[in-house]
């Protein structure tokens, strides 16, 4: 998932990547939220299950290609928040992905079945999987 | 889907909800772009699924909700291209929603079953299907 050069992605410019990863990211966060708004209060089970297959789906669609050369800092008025030490530990953020890649299927697959208490545990890891990523690579 | 007032959605602020959209359509691109390339190029499966995944599962998600009250417009430094006719034609946006709802299925069967003519036969309804609503009700 981290292979760095493809050629679907070659050709996007670093502002694009950027971009890109951020809005999954972003998109991500939604998501996040919802569930968490589902679990602390009225639990509409469909509204869990397409945010949770939405998470999945970003995690595992290969946002690896979109950390290509030149996006390792700001470019022009594009910021980005990804620490130089990402690019340097490719192995370390290959193993705290597939952990992530991992919760993610656990949430989706227990969103899917309709289990509000292993919904709760797994989303409980994937927040911890996306924790383990910023604070090691993220900027604040 | 276009369910405009929804409890998990109802904390956001306009800007958020804008911000949130934005992010869905743009990850979506993102993807479309990518089986295009490989459609245009080398056809790698497992590449063409996993975008496609993503393209069905935001489509499916629920964005309607992110068109809460106070997003038709620009809101401090957060602009949206939407069109105030959006709002005025709900019906008609459920009907375009629906029918891109029912291409990104499509899209994903063919991807996951590895049928690559089907791919760039759903590939077309589904551009199609952005397109249908973009010329309705997304400012240039
Ligand atoms: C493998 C590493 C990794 C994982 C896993 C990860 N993130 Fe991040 N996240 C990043 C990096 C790096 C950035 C900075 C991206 C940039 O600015 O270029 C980021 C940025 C973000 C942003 C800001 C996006 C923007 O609009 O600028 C949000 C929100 C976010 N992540 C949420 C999440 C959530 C929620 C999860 C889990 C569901 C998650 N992230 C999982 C590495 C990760
Ligand atoms: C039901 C209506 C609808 C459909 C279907 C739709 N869009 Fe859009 N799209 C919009 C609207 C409205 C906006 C403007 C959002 C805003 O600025 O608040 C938008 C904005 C966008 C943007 C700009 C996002 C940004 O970062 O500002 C992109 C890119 C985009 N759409 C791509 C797509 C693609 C690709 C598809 C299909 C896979 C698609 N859209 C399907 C209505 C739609």
């Amino acid at each position: 998932a981290l292979g760095i050069a493809s050629t679907a992605t070659a050709d996007l410019t670093p502002e694009e990547q950027i971009r890109f990863r951020q809005a999954g990211y972003s998109f991500m966060s939604w998501n996040m939220g919802r569930i968490k708004s589902n679990l602390d209060g009225n639990y509409n089970p469909e509204q869990v299950a397409a945010a949770a297959n939405a998470i999945n789906a970003i995690a595992t669609s290969g946002m690896g290609s979109l950390f290509g050369p030149g996006t390792d800092r700001n470019v022009g008025n594009v910021k980005t928040r990804v620490k130089p030490e990402f690019f340097d530990n490719l192995d370390d953020v290959a193993v705290i992905a597939g952990n992530f890649v991992a919760a993610t299927n656990a949430l989706a697959a227990a969103a899917n079945a309709g289990d509000e208490i292993e919904v709760s545990t797994t989303f409980g890891e994937v927040g911890q999987a996306c924790k383990a990523c910023h604070d090691k690579y993220r900027a604040d």
